[in-house]
């Protein structure tokens, strides 16, 4: 059987190309993919060739933040029929190495994740993936929604690793889709105030409706906004969502002697520099966060029960087809977007 | 300059006595108490003459869950003046002690315990308070509400003790007050589920409004009840706020393999005879609760938030003349009564 | 090919019969078992027939703390050749369900253990395990010592789960064999006062030997020489390894305010009276140790660096034929025994 | 009364003066100095008249590593006598904040640490501490080891912030006073294999004496060394104890995915370059140490024991007169130095 694909060949060129429809192992489920939502590092690949030490060499389906129906399972899975309405949770780790074993997984050094090289991705009509690592969707969630379930892993993940505990105060540097999602999960959890900052008003405004208490413009010294907020403390938690140094370096401000800072933007460079005297003299913990560990069913609540609000996250809808159109929207940031999804 | 105080002289017996009003020291203030909530201490206190090795052996004013208005302060109190709606901690520590040095000062062993042998409490018309120990209300809460502070910090502590994380499943044994406030409190936390069972379906369906996912009366096999409902896995964290021998044993017996147990309620017995062997082979983390450590700012939040919802919670207001009519509700238990506030 | 095997047919009896040698699986591995020790389970299965709810309804092989040489291999065993000294770690998860799979595979509910009922354990010429579950003996110990792997994996866990940290103090409720390897296993961590008490002087005089700061006869009011020699502060970490609910209150008594209390000792009874007020009033935490988690490789360590001493541990040596001499040893304690070896 | 001092006057300038000899107030202890430990920062505000933010301004008198006997007492003093040999804890905070009320008192904002601009420390014949900062020397060591009280705090801090536990691996990246006791202290708190680097074979010497599994020159790829001999998995927690951006690389390399980093260095530098693909990809926890807490009574604990070989650490004395001469050899490294004590 023949599938339609969007594989990426290099630096901004991506094609529709007919692939064979694969078949499912034992422990594999065959999914029919609905929607997909567009990730940073998708648009990274799409325009730079590669993510720091992942090249893509040879042609490469994109995307891992996907929903779809199941088409076919394989002979040991039980808890899956035709039809189901599922997402996927999208690394499979190895499952006998010592971080595996512990439970951490994540962290598992021959994982595949899907649109990463060598492992190809979602941006198809069929997708396999072994049955432990399928979910099932809320009846009251469209599989658009439900592609968020992958973003909203991370948030948790995030959450999880600054251990918010209830009342705590909370400032999040960047409000893109990431820095959103956690905002709305961090209220979740209690936080009892949240500041959040970005560069754009638009996001600022979404963070507003979300329920931050404040959205300060990092134009306007959002560092020294946040110390005045609190009353030169600092919050018990900062979450870094962008990525660059800066930003990374107003999280470690923000943030109160002997708090937490929770690392999640990932930077283009290998390296950058960090403003080690506060950190010691605050005896700081940095907690990075990697993706998830045990994250789906939460996420999947999260969005079932309306704690995270889809509609202000997802700002586009395009089809397979126009992809690269899609892919032109984020690298020129000529519309406001935040999420953008592809249907199939 | 003279004051009204309800006096506990023994078993069942209260007077309204006349007492001098105290004047602040230099780190002290002054409240003119509006309300006090009863508490099932005060209740025991009133009907046996003791809890445990505390032992009313002189005439005392009960009374710890109060709120009222400054009335006047030591001269180095600076953040208060006279008119500012205050709650007030009711335990205060030694502030020297190995446990107070390492902030644990729950466990401070000389700490002062308002209506606790031999510290008189907040049922008279002044009540002095050390200035640390004293709190501002959020302005869209009354007096009344106020007083919720108090064992809405012992739910906060309960919670935080149980380490909840976004996602995870509860189990609350009673739906008295502290059980309904854990309800919410969990809720704000980021439960996904929550199971509360009682044995007075008015309680229950108090619980079921405040939004607990199931709701099940305790004749009714709830703990099997509750495992069925999880598919046999059992809650990540059960939370016990009765403090008998079986209700206790319900809270261990519903809890997942590695889960954790949050004992709240304090049993009339020193002794409970506890199922040692489910809590061995399910290799489970058993956390006391003692008071509360550093809630007062969450309770007051969660209150001026409205994530606690008060009037649920607060059944009847009767004033101080009319104490030994409230003491006589909630020990006969005629009436349909969760939380009785004392109005001055 | 056959072999002899120590088979329970009841209580107090033991009979000593030919096996077929099994074969192993691709993942398994076939150990020439050179020596057992006597686990306390051991013994009250061959006394009283069952412990709790394990009841011995067929003939089985008792025995789980076992070393021996590696006699076949399995076609994916790559890393154990024939001749290889190794240690079993005796309880097989089924490394599927969610325990597993989040790496708590010690509350797996469908685990095989050694000589628990229906799995036959150690006592026999030949042993099948899984290859994740044989570990190599450093080689500076004999196969004798080796079986001591499995119950200082007992002492690692309670002393994981206690949490110990450089400096703190201790005391330990029980001398026999775990009691003396937590003991030994604190000092390695760092503990700086151990307090240990049993009412067995010879298990004491070893304990004074093997380095306890204080060793305390159980009948001479323990746990008040604990709190005089602690200036009445209680010690940071309690450990109880005998399984009586009046140890077991010796331990809650003895531990600080804001404590920790780690209970491995397996009571005879189902359920057991626990002083609760204490417990609340002091806001323990109190940590169960079922079994270990990842610890054989650490035990070892301990017992190849000399950290762990034998010497005072194993106290007989026996043949597989003298096994029922070795049962009545432990059962009628008239001699002093802390840990029988049988040799094969 | 009159007494020496030696006081900074700027860059490479101290003289010896006299000052008067301070009164103890009601909660003071006055002590007379008998040996004070010359730190790396007394070295660096001796060479470059400042470190980061804090400036020597006006003359001040540097040390914090110091033991005496008791000379006076304030009268509400009851714990000490004249003549009792102590060390004092350098630090002292405010109390009354909220870091200090949580017992977080090391990231106090107004603490006045001895030596530190503005507040004198310790090299001179007299000092004054509150009391509770005041600990009394074990009776077999003498005034000269006892100063290593204070950098051993700074290891305990650091191994307990690292939550090292019984088994764990280390790696120790620099071995000058801090690393070696950073490596003792691991190694008492049961580490099982220990890695030490440095570029000087003098210390790597002394740290193999002292028991280091491996020690490596720093010349010779030691991150490259490590990973072999960890079988490439790196170690589960590395200790940063030079403060130089290529150290704390070194660190964050040898980590293991989902292991600890702990930084105790203080770069001279404010910002330094991190990897951060490297502690995003393993997920790390980064763990920053700021002074110590509460950890004087273990360091004297194993200095007593000789858990600590002072031996080894300290390797000059000298007197108060030739103190110049003693930063003389810390600056100009002629001498293999790793801790010069100077008596009084």
């Amino acid at each position: 059987m023949i599938m339609k694909a969007a594989v990426l060949y290099g630096k901004k060129s991506v094609r529709i190309e007919e692939r064979e429809v694969p078949k499912p192992g034992v422990d594999e489920v065959l999914i029919r993919i609905k929607a997909v939502g567009l990730c940073g590092s998708d648009v990274h690949f799409y325009e730079f060739g590669r993510i720091g030490d992942f090249v893509v060499t040879r042609p490469i389906i994109l995307g891992h933040e996907c929903s779809g129906a199941v088409a076919e399972t394989g002979k040991n899975v039980k808890n899956f029929i035709e039809g189901d309405r599922v997402v996927i949770e999208p690394g499979f780790p190895c499952g006998k190495c010592e971080f595996c074993r512990e439970g951490k997984y994540n962290v598992c050094r021959t994982v595949a994740f899907l649109g990463t090289p060598p492992t190809d991705g979602a941006f198809a009509q069929f997708l396999l993936a072994p049955k432990d690592f399928v979910f099932k969707i809320p009846p009251n969630i469209s599989f658009e929604e439900a592609t968020l379930a992958e973003p909203t892993s991370v948030a948790v993940q995030a959450v999880k690793r600054g251990k918010i505990s209830v009342g705590e105060t909370v400032a999040i540097i960047g409000a893109g889709p990431i820095g959103l999602l956690i905002l709305q999960t961090v209220m979740s959890a209690g936080a009892s105030k949240t500041y959040i900052t970005d560069l754009d008003d638009f996001r600022l405004r979404k963070a507003k409706k979300l329920g931050a208490t404040i959205a300060i413009n990092a134009k306007e010294k959002a560092s020294e906004q946040i110390m005045n907020f609190s009353e030169d403390r600092g919050v018990d938690v900062a979450f870094e969502a962008v990525g660059i140094c800066n930003t990374i370096n107003e999280a470690i401000k923000v943030t109160k002697p002997g708090g937490r800072v929770v690392l999640v933007g990932i930077p283009l460079e290998k390296e950058v520099r960090l403003n080690i005297h506060k950190m010691l003299a605050k005896e700081l913990d940095i907690k990075f966060v990697w993706r998830y560990l045990r994250t789906f069913p939460t996420a999947l609540a999260l969005l079932g029960s309306g704690k995270i609000n889809t509609n202000e996250i997802i700002t586009h809808q395009l089809t397979l087809d126009e992809i690269q159109k899609a892919f032109s929207i984020l690298t020129e940031k000529k519309e406001n977007a935040i999420k953008i999804i592809i249907t199939l």
